[in-house]
């Protein structure tokens, strides 16, 4: 049988759209979702579920409602479900995503032009 | 309120042992993990759960009774369930584990020498 790894960086070279999650692999009712970011996001929040950030190339930042933090290339953050929260970057960077199948990307705001498509593998 | 990022490389330099996985996140009931490995492991496999398998550092191949897969830095790799698998790397690598708190690393052989504690954070 032919196995085959999946290069994160690569994958990135396959789209330019920013803030509209692929799916790169699937652990369980996990996914793994690459986006590239650029400019402010808006406010939201997941209720019902943990997020995880990884930063592959860039910077982000994570702001909260009393405070922020700032995620470098190599790092990583995990946002609590239920917590509001507003990812930006100020030039573009190139972040991994872990969460569960189906979330939205906008949280409660699922009207918002910036509401991904859920479910699109690259 | 203050928020710290986690530096994923830079927390390599906190341990030296091989094959004994340190928790360095949590997500929901998920953990994130790392390790440093080398050598061949002992083939194992997890009924209950898919496990990922991100190289942060080095190079590892992933035997299965019917192939093999080489996951290089940058890449990953998800092995499903129940299926029976041998983590190797030529020379010392750093991995990150990415499976469900309480995984057993040696699956079904839980009485192996190579058996690591579970929740160990660093």
């Amino acid at each position: 049988m032919n196995y085959s790894s999946i290069d994160i960086s690569n994958k990135y070279k396959l789209f330019n759209d920013q803030w509209q999650p692929k799916v790169i692999a699937e652990m369980n009712d996990y996914q793994f979702k690459i986006a590239k970011i650029e400019g402010e996001f808006i406010w939201h929040a997941h209720q019902d579920t943990d997020e995880t950030f990884i930063v592959i190339k860039g910077e982000i930042k994570i702001e909260f409602k009393d405070g922020w933090v700032k995620v470098k290339e190599g790092e990583m953050f995990v946002v609590p479900a239920g917590v509001e929260h507003r990812p930006s970057s100020e030039n573009e960077s190139q972040i991994m995503l872990i969460e569960p199948k189906g979330v939205v990307n906008t949280g409660e705001n699922e009207s918002s032009d910036l509401t991904a498509k859920n479910d699109v593998w690259i």
